[in-house]
């Protein structure tokens, strides 16, 4: 009889072991490749002051701030909050330890963020994400870009045993250079809304919503063409001057930009695998440059599965000092669920440890033990048995946990040697 | 002009990189020693219910735990804190998942726990906490309490390169079964907290202690000369007997789990990193069994790195399944700290990088990706530098982040041949 509820809170992500095991060798694979790519591993705490956390936010994210209250022994200090994702603490941390770091800085966070939002399937109030950010002092050349998205491309495709991965890629400033073309940047936050929900609406609905802005006909015909823009790099080269020469530096600026983010990740060998894609927006107001995001073109439904783009400034609001950036995340816990839920991740029958050693009385721990040691060594996972069961349900506790089994009885210890049995 | 106080809360533990590297790299040791002997990693939620988390506790928990505010979109839930260590989130994790888990179940967990004390040098308020625990169902084998204290002793030394450690163990059914024998059964909380600060105190406080307790002299002496006792497993079977018969069976029961526990860490070779240690105890109320507890002999300065012991119950307010368990700790981040301050932790200067690209040009982009991409697939970890400095800058800024250098030059490009250089 069970005394009192003892299910997780909703919204927190519980697994078992042998799930535990596959998702800690993602992430562990997401480490691996953010290292070898040359990026530094910081962590941030989970607690910092709420007027850090916010002094940027707004909307959603003052709505889901989980907020903390105060011990007796803590009453002193600040106000204090969860950080709800690792770009904030990253800000504070550059600048509070500028003089320590190297410049460019390439950092990748990866840990669990807090967002206390509606409890709904697929949604998660504690979230890993898996963060690259490069931060520049003054300037950030464009090919830190390329490596941010080549990067998280072969972390996601190295953790993961993925169907087809698409980068989609744009560059903001070309929308901002149209608009300034046509006189309608008065109008860019709207626009870009527009823009970043064309996938999800019919054509019409999008033409009505330019109209409503009072958009002239042809500015619209403009502004959809240049929506449905996508391609390689030479498709939308092409498609670019069907717009008409657009005369304005940043829409210059943002055409040269994208089409360097092309050519190096062209190099690297991942032309196969991105477009570039006018409808690419990511959000509002934060991203001022390129723009990525990561679909699974076979599994519509998924969306996006990772996303990020270029930055101007990363502290404005903690230092006068000019800090741009360029990253890019990926909501491991949310990942981790979705492609379990459409059966891409393999479901793990297999038994957590390597090797189950079985003495059959307490004569044998000594030579047991001595096995176990050996194995170890050689890079096993071993667990000795010590329950007082009969041995049927020895092998039965063993097959639930190892792969394999060895049983060291009086003959094994005498004369130093064993079997090894496969446990299925 | 900074803005805005950027530092972090304070008792919150944010490292370089340099040194999260080195903290990454222990942290994971263990992990791997853990997983070696057997133990199954998860994970609980950070935020849990406070009526789960203080289900038992009382007196400084009460007093330090984080409650969490709920949001406008959570407020339905019910009243939430953070964690405060991985023992009570295990033991609901435990009955929740029981169906699903194979006992004994040998459980690890590595993760950041959360106490709000009041700030002072070498504590912290977010701590990792890297723990293992045997998990029965009914019962469980003394031999399990051998298996925690050895993987911890060996996850210790692998972890770090510390000097002798000396596990100092003890059961604390035998000074149970010895207050039994004398009669003083009532006194047993007030006698444990006396013993637990045995060595905190001159022998003559002790006694007063006891004395004020009413306490005749023969049985003051009786105890004293019991928490006196400690030495290798032949030493304290010798000096067991000069306390005369105890004819209680708590005690015997005591006496043969040690000795059992002794000689089962003698077959794995520690015998010289051991004593069996009266004077141990590990607070009043929790441990039933088996305790045990690590030091640095020549650092007493540090106090104990590690400890643990046997529980009768892991979980008794959630459930009526008896869930006898045996336990250990090592709490990281405090662990860290006080290692770096003896100076116990190698210095870093080393750069975290292995090697650092530098092209002269655009054009060498190409071939350094394609040298940067080779040199991963051999496991470094390779930066490949786009800033457009002077060549003097990029060594420099090479120097800070990488052992080594491979300058990219038309030449290079052309002939596909490079040097690799050592920076320092």
């Amino acid at each position: 009889m069970k005394k009192i509820n003892t299910s997780p809170i909703s919204g927190m992500q519980e697994l078992l072991p042998p799930s535990q095991a596959v998702f800690d060798s993602a992430k562990h694979s997401l480490a691996q490749i953010f290292k070898s790519h040359g990026f530094q591993h910081i962590e941030t705490p989970v607690i910092d002051r709420t007027d850090i956390l916010l002094a940027k936010a707004g909307g959603d994210t003052e709505k889901q701030i989980y907020k903390v209250v105060k011990t007796a022994e803590t009453a002193d200090d600040a106000d204090q909050a969860l950080r709800f994702d690792h770009t904030v603490p990253l800000a504070r941390y550059v600048v509070e330890h500028e003089n320590d770091l190297a410049f460019p800085f390439k950092v990748t966070q990866i840990g669990r963020n807090f967002r206390g939002e509606r409890a709904q399937k697929g949604r998660f109030r504690e979230l890993y994400q898996c963060d690259v950010d490069v931060i520049g002092r003054g300037n950030l050349p464009i090919a830190y870009d390329a490596e941010v998205i080549a990067t998280l491309y072969h972390a996601l495709t190295s953790a993961f045993d993925l169907p087809p991965v698409l980068m989609r890629i744009s560059n903001r400033k070309i929308l901002t250079g149209l608009l300034n073309a046509l006189n309608l940047n008065n109008f860019a936050t709207e626009i870009f809304g527009i823009i970043d929900h064309v996938e999800k609406v019919t054509p019409e609905v999008t033409r009505e919503s330019l109209e409503e802005l009072n958009i002239g006909s042809e500015d619209i015909v403009k502004i959809t063409t240049f929506a449905d823009i996508h391609g390689s790099k030479s498709e939308i080269e092409k498609k670019l001057q069907t717009l008409g020469i657009v005369d304005d530096p940043t829409f210059n600026e943002g055409v040269t930009e994208l089409l360097e983010v092309l050519e190096l990740l062209e190099q690297q060998g991942l032309k196969d695998h991105y477009i570039a894609d006018m409808r690419i927006v990511r959000g509002l107001d934060y991203y001022t440059g390129t723009v990525f995001e990561y679909i699974l073109p076979d599994y519509a439904n998924i969306g996006s599965i990772c996303g990020g783009g270029r930055y101007e400034n990363l502290a404005s609001n903690f230092t006068d000092q000019v800090l741009p950036g360029v990253g890019g995340s990926i909501g491991l816990t949310r990942l981790f669920y979705i492609l379990g839920a459409n059966n891409l991740i393999k479901e793990t029958t297999e038994a957590p440890i390597d090797i189950a050693i079985i003495p059959l009385s307490h004569s044998e721990y000594n030579y047991a033990h001595q096995v176990a040691n050996e194995l170890r060594e050689q890079g096993k996972s071993v667990d000795v048995i010590f329950t007082d069961k009969k041995l049927g349900d020895k092998f039965k506790y063993a097959s639930k946990i190892a792969k394999q089994a060895i049983v060291i009885g009086e003959e094994e210890a005498k004369t130093k040697k064993y079997e090894v049995k496969d446990l299925f």
